[in-house]
């Protein structure tokens, strides 16, 4: 990382002073005749079958022209290439940090054929490292599909239950539950995440366990909730008289205490190099993608994304889809003001797709401090969240409408279901109620509504955009993971924060651990702290306060 | 509704004044030793099997007797009596609106020992209602378990699809989830919402539809997604051989145009007097919780959700569980500033209680229009998000201890899990190590941590609160989901809105409908709007430019 970058301030670049200077006049959706269409076919751009509609953002051409500048002005599609060919962009200046590459775009760099804009040294290890595991899974899906990998008394394995928590859950989980009608062989894949033994046994108690694969998931091989799970899953087999080496999978770091071939079936790797919540295109989606829909259906996934990446890459700013995405977020966060995002996407498929963005854009950007160990002094990540339209509109909308507070959204849309599976009732099908309500709703919370009755006016100038691709196949499953993955990445950028650790998880964990003694202490296993309270009389206090003790 | 209530202005309420006082100085969580024993003691109140520990709130005894002050002087509590008492309280003064009763406490108003606190007349009408219906759903559900009503070929019934939108989905489905372990007779629930095709494809491709019952729920019976579902679902039983007569039942308002008992197995009611969103203990909760769980179970959650009403009505502020939510939430929302408000439970079952909140909390007190017709000049409901821990911990949490916005927390959390299934690993059980890391993340947002590194220091001061009870059964289940509705209550009261009305759904509606329009011309069913675009050109420019058209 170039200290020209992180030298950057944010708040005293030009672009963001002239931004500033806008924003006290921002276009005005609910102007008579605001909407025209020559505006609205201004203000949307296309790559990898998706089209991004934003006339609906309080933006006009000065606005998205000094949006531009600021991508210019901070080099961010420099820095993305910087990010992408290897450089350690995973630290803080001057402080001890992770000091990591950030090599999550290797991970889908796996195709000859696709042109490599970039032309320096790029960790050639990660490219031979994706395109290793992935033909070791490749031959590992042949295995399960063919039978040549079954159990003990020869029948396939039709379940995989993936055991893994963050971003071996999140990610992985949302991508499973996109791809649904792409099943092979009715194979299924099932979620533990929590340390709650509930979750566990909800899970469990529903599968014929012979015919089961348990994928458990933790870079660090030491992650408390996976590995206390991973237990649980072992004595369930155990007591069920079946082997769990044959049985049990992992996908975890090289080297790390877990990976050990003699207690697993197969084993999978991940590396330093690639985050949690950046995992979706790594092992860590791949063996539970390939094991329900297929080696094929995941690499046409990673062209996507990789696809996606070069779009970022090399796109001019305003043509640039997950740039476009990043500089209207900033518009909105830091020159209207609004603190969070709502992500709304027109598709059952979509169903957990938010919480995986929760956690790609939070912990991201959730961020305090610059790459420069300084104080920000501006807003940066915010608060995502939302669930699938139009459910939504039946609930949480109301405050998005009429509420005093405004969230900017992001709808998503496809043209076509995925299933095939419609019909036409009352003149329409149901995926046209489906994008007609998308569309609708677009429209309304921009322009907004007149009314005699101060109850039912609809104040208007709610930003929004609309993002639209034809088919949720794995290929668009690809390219939007990416586009979020390098917005979100762009938004890092230029706010000059390290989107790429995550202290505040890591503190987390230290505290839980703390607390955990605590309980050691009530079993007996340990001394201290001592029962009267002693080092630690707030943690006892809650502790008796909470009736546990 | 008497018009005193409704003519005090929150702004200018002398507690407020008071109170915005008192916020120049928040309690500062962060200093040595602010956590000590005796405040956790102090902040601290319990009913009905919950604990409320708020210690790690920014308040004091001052800002406690303020935020008292303010629930005596806007008469919280006797208003929310006159709710329950049957007054008119859904309207706009002045102004047309719903002017309706609000009704659904005489829902779980169905135990003759329980005392009753009201001494006015209080819609015998809607209790006579409510016992009269939970007395059918006996009846039903005994006739299912003794395998009196089965199907064609005499078989159980084992599934039940509930097809429903909004309050007849989230409610329903966060209450199902939260009981899996209950389950009787392997039976199980399963949920249809979304007008998106692939919702009931995905569904019914699982599911054996001979030993199927579809419940459709719609209070309009209009619902345009859900008889859109139920057309789906019929033409599916119809081409499967089945007759939808023999697996069809529905919950609908008297005299909707679903209330035909020609069409279903079995009708149940629900009224005008309940909105949706507070339907989880009417029949729309009642016909999947009692198929899966038993009449009992459902009972024993009427009955925790009753006693929660009583409390509600008759403990003092400084003891009443969902008025000190209320009051802390509004000391958060307008004295601190904070938009939104993340729910995190730490408990598997409650997977989707935060979405239900959502629904609960933003359709309710998402209003810009006092009850007397004007605009607010405050904030109202927050922006609600969450979902349970220990996962969130591994993922957003990151912006929640280090992002530059502060986002007040919820914390749910019980002393025993539900299954009973548990183990000690390394020294402590799975259900030890949720409670560990709940109350360690509930101090470490409030105290934060030094660090002489700037990216692990934690600021702290984020304000939570953890409301822990026995055990996630029926009963704390009702109890939970009353606490709720009746925090949600009492700040629509405090700031003089009116929580049970939601025009913003209502205008999302009728957009869908426009645009339906659009998609009904371009498939030839209507002449208008013309192909050129005619009357609507925003209209057909934004679906040209989505290329739907």
């Amino acid at each position: 990382m170039s200290s020209t970058h992180t030298a950057y301030q944010f708040t005293r670049s030009e672009a963001y002073n002239r931004l500033r200077k806008l924003a006290y006049n921002p276009f005005d959706l609910t102007a008579a005749n605001a909407l025209t269409p020559e505006r609205i076919e201004t203000f949307r751009a296309g790559a990898c079958g998706f089209d991004l509609l934003y006339a609906t953002q309080r933006i006009d051409g000065p606005i998205m022209d000094a949006l531009a500048a600021l991508a210019v002005e901070t080099e961010a599609q420099e820095q993305l290439r910087e990010v992408m060919a290897g450089a350690v962009m995973n630290r803080i200046e001057g402080h001890e940090s992770e000091n990591r590459r950030v090599l999550h775009g290797a991970s889908r760099d796996v195709f000859e054929e696709l042109p490599s804009p970039m032309d320096c040294a790029r960790g050639e290890d990660a490219i031979a490292n994706a395109r290793r595991e992935l033909d070791k899974l490749r031959e590992f899906t042949a295995r399960i599909e063919s039978g040549a990998l079954a159990n003990a008394k020869g029948e396939p394995f039709i379940h995989l239950v993936n055991v893994g928590i963050g971003g071996s859950d999140l990610g992985p989980r949302a991508l499973y539950l996109a791809l649904l009608p792409f099943a092979k062989g009715g194979r299924r894949v099932h979620f533990v995440s929590n340390v709650d033994p509930d979750d566990m046994a909800q899970v469990l108690g529903g599968l014929e366990l012979s015919r089961t694969l348990i994928n458990v998931v933790s870079k660090s091989g030491s992650t408390l909730e996976t590995l206390t799970n991973e237990t649980l899953a072992r004595a369930a087999f155990e007591k069920a008289g079946l082997d769990p080496l044959k049985h049990f999978l992992c996908v975890t770091g090289e080297g790390s205490p877990m990976d050990n071939p003699e207690r697993y079936l197969a084993s999978f790797y991940m590396f330093d190099y690639i985050g949690g919540r950046y995992a979706g295109t790594s092992m860590v989606g791949g063996v539970l993608l390939a094991f329900a829909y297929g080696a094929d259906a995941f690499t046409d996934m990673l062209r996507g994304a990789r696809e996606m990446d070069l779009h970022a890459l090399t796109a001019p700013p305003q043509e640039n889809l997950p740039l476009l995405a990043a500089l209207l977020g900033i518009w909105n966060r830091n020159m209207m003001g609004h603190q969070t995002l709502a992500v709304l996407p027109y598709s059952q498929g979509l169903i957990r797709f938010a919480a995986h963005l929760q956690q790609l854009d939070m912990e991201s950007n959730g961020k305090r401090i610059t790459r420069l160990g300084q104080m920000v002094d501006y807003d940066t990540g915010p608060i995502v969240w939302g669930e699938p339209g139009t459910n939504g509109q039946h609930a949480f909308y109301q405050l998005i409408h009429q509420g005093p507070t405004i969230i900017p959204c992001e709808f998503i849309g496809f043209r076509h279901c995925q299933s095939g599976q419609d019909m036409t009732v009352q003149d329409t099908t149901s995926q046209q109620k489906l994008l007609a309500n998308l569309l609708a709703q677009s429209i309304g919370l921009a322009t907004g509504q007149a009314s005699g009755n101060p109850n039912k006016v609809f104040p208007g100038n709610r930003p929004n955009s609309v993002l639209i691709a034809g088919r949720l196949d794995p290929y668009a499953l690809g390219a939007l993971l990416a586009y979020y993955e390098n917005k979100v990445a762009f938004q890092g950028i230029i706010w000059n924060i390290n989107s790429f650790d995550q202290e505040g998880v890591q503190l987390g964990k230290v505290l839980g651990v703390k607390y955990i003694d605590h309980f050691k202490a009530i079993n007996g296993a340990e001394d201290t702290p001592p029962k009267d309270g002693g080092g630690d009389p707030t943690g006892w206090a809650l502790f008796k306060a909470a009736g546990v003790v």
